[in-house]
């Protein structure tokens, strides 16, 4: 099977691809000044062009992992999640509290997605 | 490759099927009051559930991951988990400390399985 | 698909291979006296131990998430992990803070790679 790095940054790739399979990179806001809600609707729209630059879309989404640095965030993060989600798709999906690399960072989240 | 998704209940599936890959939502014990032994041994029956409705079991896990909200209960997790995994066929697995969204919640487990 | 489970030792395996996938174990180092640094480097060649038993190299590396218990030895762990990686080859990747099973331990990395 094939394997493709999308939006290689150094270190880490923002997604690879392969075979049908689509594995994210943890995505954390552009603009971390913002509130939970708006990071975590800062890293749903980045996931929406990881995917679409992959060949695929939400609505193939597996599984995903986030990673809230306060559990007083949930709800706000998942005003933002609900929001976006395809209500008809939900992904497998954990959430767990932990500190992250920048600590003006109030979300990450990782997943994995399927090809068309 | 064809994409079923069980168990939906609101933002999220219970586990969602992708060819011949499981991927399981963090699971976590109906009854928080419980102990971390008891939450576990809860968590995997549940697991047991998801790999049924999904076509497969505990033989074909391929990898878990498990949030504990205290490491202290390390060895309370390792006993209920010992007393269910299937000794011929380990998964890859890491445990961690993290918080959990509800305080009452000891441990969460997500993992990824394959079909027969 | 065919699934081959690597390095079992007791409750898991080093690594579990489902057809073309490789779901590596939380890896952690052998010597958790040493330092942050010297701590991921043991833990990376861990990681190519275990892609060579299954048949493969980290130029297929396809997602690692990375646990650090203090996010103050991320600098430590990237250079590590800058000394290690193919450049031409980054995988998606995922850093957060979360205590580990073992105090002394100060990095574990867990990871999927593909066969060739």
């Amino acid at each position: 099977m094939t394997i493709r790095r999308l939006q290689p940054e150094g270190r880490l790739a923002g997604a690879v691809v392969h075979g049908q399979t689509v594995y994210l990179a943890g995505q954390v806001a552009d603009d971390p000044t913002q509130d939970a809600g708006a990071q975590t609707a800062d890293v749903l729209r980045q996931i929406d062009a990881l995917l679409a630059e992959a060949g695929t879309d939400k609505s193939r989404l597996l599984s995903c992992q986030i990673f809230l640095c306060d559990m007083g965030d949930f709800a706000a993060m998942n005003r933002a999640w609900d929001a976006w989600f395809d209500r008809a798709n939900p992904p497998a999906r954990a959430t767990v509290q932990a500190q992250l690399a920048d600590p003006s960072w109030r979300v990450e989240i990782t997943g994995i997605a399927a090809l068309p």
